[in-house]
């Protein structure tokens, strides 16, 4: 996943610690196993540091999974990553809240903390 | 923003540390980009100190944003800044809960306290 | 509000710490400015010490609000301080959550405990 | 209440503290001062020692309330002794959430913690 | 249940913290007194170590109840340490919460902590 | 169930066909073959003729099943036949919607029409 | 209730039959027997023939209830004979959605139509 | 499915033509392709002839399809035969409303109507 | 409301009656008697004719009423009357839904129907 | 969409008129002005003749238009006509239920009826 940009825009208020959180209901993607298509909801929360995410930028990082194939488990870690490598926020959490496969449904949750923050 | 007055009177039980929720469901600015319509639900708790928020002022604050361009961080904690400015209270947490735009849905929450108060 | 009488009973176990949760979702009383009628939920959380509150007697002692002219603020902390009065509860939460006037929800909460039980 | 037995059988896994959640949504008895109907919802949390509570012998424990004329507050703290004394838990919740009366609803919640368990 | 094989897969961020929460809405055993048919939801949320649950492996687990007598409490603890001894996970809770029977609503929670983790 | 009387009072507005629907949500009866109880909602509409229903004898009626053995069909239609003796309406319908009993439901719906009606 | 005035407005497409609905969802009057608050939603649709009805002169029509003493099948008939009187609609239907009394839930409907119209 | 049998009981109203609606939301059988589990709700409707269908016999009559292997489309018209066979009703009608597979929900609905009825 | 264009493109099966249904739940103008925002959802149901309602255009037509000063009813009407005039559909429904004004909701509803359809 | 096949398979009862309705939640497909994905509901509601839709391929079907640009209006025809030419049903309706684009929300609804059928 190293091409899709992730764009950023200077955090309004770097002096207070604020919550942002960011749904995005329609996530789709293929299961490496079968082909088949996969869907789910991304949900995102944090505490900017210096920058804030860019929703456009984000959409169009988001759509670029749609031919993919990845496991759920590592599609939230990576969306995790690749969010805190692009704005450092103070603190974040990835949410995949996947549909029924097969009759089960999994979530998946990652949390991510800033070293000097604790 | 800086002629919308919010009015306040004087809180009925100073000595109680007590909460008040406000809700407003019927938030609406312009995108400062595309200059399209903006949507959303401002949500104030706040525990009042000397003086407390009176709502037709409130209503009319909030409807001063309607015709102007503004990102939904910056109103988030512009609300908070004015509503803490006029009242001075022992809390508060604004949350701009805003519609979805371009398939994804953000909720930013900023939070105030009284230095003296913890 | 000296004369409504809230009666009262003896806790059938008052070596016990327990819960007692109230709702009365048909409270009504006048708004003070216009005359007009607000409507509201009152919700009552309490820990019973010696006595409980005998519940006909609290619905005849909010039907006196119904033509009364009072404020949100003041309704909630006078309910809470004439029922800490009838019974001298272990702890005491009052709730009011009133009906949206002007496009405006509000809720206030209020908490009594008393000074031994901490 | 005397009479009715509450059969228990082994714990399974006394090894482990796990939580038995029970719901028993048609309790029904008498009020003592009208003799008309109540109506509500047992619900009973419990970690247990080294017996359950049977769920048959449960049911027609409840069921010998039909007739009896109790108050709330009384059949809540009078099921929790009694459940406490059949099976001594590690610890137990009993919640009675009775149906409107009068416009009132009433919600009484009773806890147990065995002294060894804190 | 010595045969069904739970298999797994490697943890693709052993060293993160994070959360796989599992639903399986269509559990159904036999009630081992009367031989008929008992319906529930098994919820399993875990923080893998080094292997994670693979999920059409897990669906033929569960099936395997299908035709076996087995009680709420017992069920809910064996699958409990069956998927412990899988994958050796950092913590995991199996939530049993089965249809009414009788009237009666039951759920059943347990817990498992590596002795490490804490 | 010869015995309880449903008392009636004029209808105000005879010379308009208009209707009356009526929910008693807090049905109890017995099974006559276990001697279990049985709960449910009667549901009443109808368009009165000379007389309405008065609610308080209505309720009286209604509780006169508590301890009386009557399957659902039998019960529906009795408290149809009692109502259409009892104000002469120009239609009724009473429906019985039963608990759950033995993982299944059961609604059972009785209508009554005057000849000259139709 | 002579008093009170409707107030109405031109119809401002008189040529074409079009339905307008009308929520009140915080109707209240007194028990003729009991003097108890009774609570309900009325909720008003009809077809406008000349005039319409004036949202600001009902709410006063409603308020006058406030205080009189009136029965459910009184109250939704007296509404649709006052409002019929007051713009002689097309069509218009009256429903009085009343709350809980004595356990007991009462919906009242009433119809009007010119007769040139059918 | 020639075996499991359906009794009956003397309809209690036969001079009356009203409905009876039952829900079995516990169905479960056999996928024949896959051998994997179905799940679904069955839902009866019918106006009783001469008898009526014994729910205890209905619930055996259900659990029969547990382990057998058999399409939507063919359980819900097979289950419209064999009630209509049992009772002869004057009409009736089955809905089998089944889980999803494979990302796709399917609701097969059968009616019978006795030819004198019409 | 002369210069807001509503574009529209060819129905690509114009030999079958199909209907399009759209809603737009962020409708906003002001009270033309206070200035006051309202609030409201927009649905609008049609058979197309030889042409479609393109949904940008649409979009930006509802946006022109965001500061005119318009009645509930009117503004349902003239929609109605623009959208036909725009695509000459066989019939089209136009129904706003507004928020709640000094606590009364108002829906209204309008219909067209083209004259060789009948 | 000349290639994906819809299997079928011979209606199990193609004497009696019954109907089967499918709903497919994950439909995506590509908007043809902007490329950006499409989200819906496809529902199918009909009534067989000969022959009846096999549910794995009308899944493979559905997937095909992952990566197509087609409009609402389009897609929702197309699919009608694409199932009837395959099973050549009694009636059918297709609706497509599609996610909020732009602020506002589409459904299409489409019918077919034999004609020996009416």
């Amino acid at each position: 996943m190293s091409s899709p940009t992730i764009e950023t825009f200077p955090n309004p208020r770097p002096e207070r610690d604020y919550e942002i959180a960011i749904q995005y209901p329609e996530f789709t993607s293929l299961c490496p196993k079968t082909g088949l298509p996969d869907f789910g909801e991304i949900r995102i929360t944090y505490v900017p540091g210096a920058r804030c995410i860019e929703l456009k930028s984000l959409k169009y990082y988001m759509i670029e999974f749609r031919n993919k194939g990845i496991f759920y488990e590592h599609v939230t870690n990576q969306i995790l990553d690749d969010l805190v490598a692009a704005i450092q926020p103070r603190r974040m959490t990835v949410i995949g809240d996947f549909s029924v496969r097969g009759g089960i449904k999994t979530v998946v949750t990652a949390e991510y903390r800033a070293e000097a923050q604790g």
